[in-house]
């Protein structure tokens, strides 16, 4: 079986966004065992939609195409896609009849111009959008599979899997490709690498290194019996698992955050954050995570010295001696906050992000982490650079601070 | 002057990179003023990638082609374009020797496999690598041209600016195509665009929305003269002005909490954050901005009621009676914050982000904004859906609370 991806949007032939969309789904593709051997792009134009369907039709048995599914004029996929099979357009009311709801639901009137998507072609199959409007649309002809999905990234990913990814691979039989993602952070890619040097490359499983800001992803891919790719996975992980440890947080879909937080949960301990430079990001890093609320407790942005004094209670003497940016103050800010809270835990995290407000002595890029429990307190200084630029550093900060309460839960019981 | 442009790799349809030579490409030709009708991406095989060429020779009069140019086997880029033309592989002494140099320079004995990169189509000329070995590619045929370069983008890069730009200049004289992005939020793509239905398509300028999590993308692009394009942007810019007066937050690359910064700012006021289901990414956000300390001075992460009471003063009478989303708790976090911190303005967020916690009458995606100054206090009520999910709750929450800000700084002076 062979597929064909056609991502069709101007803004694509104007380099305005990068076609992510493509990328994904030749990934899902890739999962599911389909070779692609083609992706095309076109602008929103109906006679090159149209002969970018006819071309993908002569070499391809599965087509997916995103993009132009919205109310806009420009929105023209459907109609071109039904007009080059020659089926003609219907209203489907029970479509139109969730569009009006889903406006209802949210107070407003529908303009007339949502209602273009409840049109589908004539013998296709609406795929449902659980995530906005425009629906998707199912389509056999001659043999081949057409499925057109919208180019809101959020929205076609929902698609993909919950209706197109299960329908091909009913039709794929039983050779997979699957892959597990080991998860690292702590150290830089060349240092994971090193360690494990000899396991990358090899035939199923293969493990390729894919460097990320603040961790290394690891990918064990394997092919064959479903069975079969199931223990060559473990076969892989247990190997890694040996060399890397507890540098390796977590597999797949884990998040450091989430990981964190099943730790804390575990040992019913509580925590509470005091950011600087980081500004909030552990905290919404910490609340992304759903029932997040059973063990984190408050954050505390204390950006200015009065609020590292009102709230967190850090003796304004420490900031004068050592500066805001220090391994006391950290540790201060730490004991603070969990005090505070009454938390177990208490994190804090001070540094200089940049651009500006560097010097020779604390220069854009150091950051000092503090730890507190009820007995004891820790810091960790990190010299991050100035390279990553602000939104770097503050990841990498709210990464390293994650990380070293993610090792001191390892060890800890309590 | 028609441009196509094709990229050739395998691992671009595995999905492992993105193809972001494509995009840039596709920007620079905008730029120039070139229309690109379609893009290609083919995998390393000499049959598809001589089939991509003969596909954008019938249909294109500049072809630019990246990938595939390196020493390694899976390299065949150049053999297959020759074949494709019919013209033989020729040796250039002068490539040969620059790779020997490349090598000798690092103290290296090049691999033989090196030297296919001397080997260049008949009649072709090659493209100068500063940033690495394999030459680029360009040819003249039957009145087209055909521009082969690099996968690696850095070195890509160098030859598109140092010597295919310039070329392509030369022949498309002065016409130039500009965009600019008009930034709006506050209300959706069909109530947006329903206000400038007359004005969206049309020739240059052109004016197309593109709809975003919690805000719409309106891009006006103009082709012509320098000096006409600026007259064209502006006279766009200032149409849609006068229909989306204020829902227009900002231009190009403004973010909202840049614009928000800058009202702070200019007024000399100051910010306290107070956030329950946001979780700090309103306070990430505005701190996400250089400079930011100047106005924002705290922000409380208050997830549980115990916080919202010690930290931001709310009764627990109110909670009791209200609940913790509630008008009510909104309008107290924003007044507790900003008498703790002393701030001029405390804006509050409190609602269910999901995806567990709703009830019948506080269902997830239901969200209360608070906002006070010294002497009043507002709220707003915002119904979000659970379509959306966690993440798009919470953003979208981050966004109307930022907007509201924005709004009420708009009509103050101080």
């Amino acid at each position: 079986m062979r597929a064909e991806i056609i991502s069709v949007g101007t803004e694509l032939l104007l380099g305005q966004i990068l076609d992510t969309n493509a990328s994904y789904l030749a990934q899902q593709l890739a999962e599911l065992g389909i070779d692609v051997h083609f992706k095309q792009t076109v602008g929103d134009n109906d006679a090159r939609v149209r002969g970018a369907v006819r071309l993908a039709l002569s070499r391809a048995d599965v087509l997916l195409i995103t993009g132009g599914l919205g109310p806009t004029e420009d929105d023209l996929t459907v109609a071109s896609v039904a007009g080059e099979l020659g089926r003609p357009l219907e209203r489907h009311d029970d479509i139109a009849e969730r569009l009006r709801q889903f406006f209802a639901l949210r107070g407003r009137v529908p303009p007339e111009s949502v209602f273009k998507q409840a049109l589908i072609p004539a013998g296709a199959h609406p795929i449902p959008n659980m995530r906005g409007t425009a629906p998707g649309v199912h389509l056999e002809h001659d043999g081949r599979e057409l499925f057109l999905m919208p180019g809101v990234p959020f929205e076609m990913y929902g698609m993909m899997e919950g209706y197109v990814a299960p329908r091909l691979r009913e039709r794929t039989g039983s050779a997979v490709i699957h892959s597990r993602v080991i998860r690292v952070t702590g150290e830089g890619e060349s240092a994971v690498e090193s360690r494990i040097k000899d396991l990358i490359g090899g035939s199923s499983p293969t493990i390729a290194p894919y460097a990320k800001l603040g961790e290394v992803h690891l990918r064990v891919t394997a092919k064959g019996a479903p069975d079969d790719v199931a223990r060559q996975l473990d076969t892989g992980e247990r190997a890694l698992r040996e060399r890397l440890a507890d540098l390796i947080y977590g597999i797949d879909d884990d998040t450091l955050e989430g990981v964190v937080g099943r730790l804390l949960a575990d040992r019913r301990a509580t925590l509470a954050v005091a950011e600087s430079c980081t500004g909030g990001l552990i905290a919404k890093r910490l609340t992304d995570v759903p029932g997040s609320s059973t063990y984190f407790l408050e954050g505390i942005v204390a950006y200015s010295n009065d609020a590292k004094r009102d709230l967190l209670n850090v003796p304004p003497a420490v900031i004068e001696e050592h500066g805001a940016v220090s391994a006391e103050v950290a540790e201060s800010m730490a004991r603070g906050v969990r005090q505070r809270a009454g938390s177990t835990w208490g994190l804090a995290v001070t540094g200089v992000a940049g651009p500006a407000g560097g010097t020779a002595t604390k220069p854009v890029g150091l950051v000092f982490l503090g730890l507190a429990t009820a007995d004891h307190v820790q810091h960790r200084r990190l010299n991050l650079g100035e390279e990553a630029g602000r939104a770097g550093i503050r990841f990498l900060a709210a990464q390293a601070g994650l990380n070293l309460l993610r090792l001191r839960l390892l060890r800890s019981d309590a």
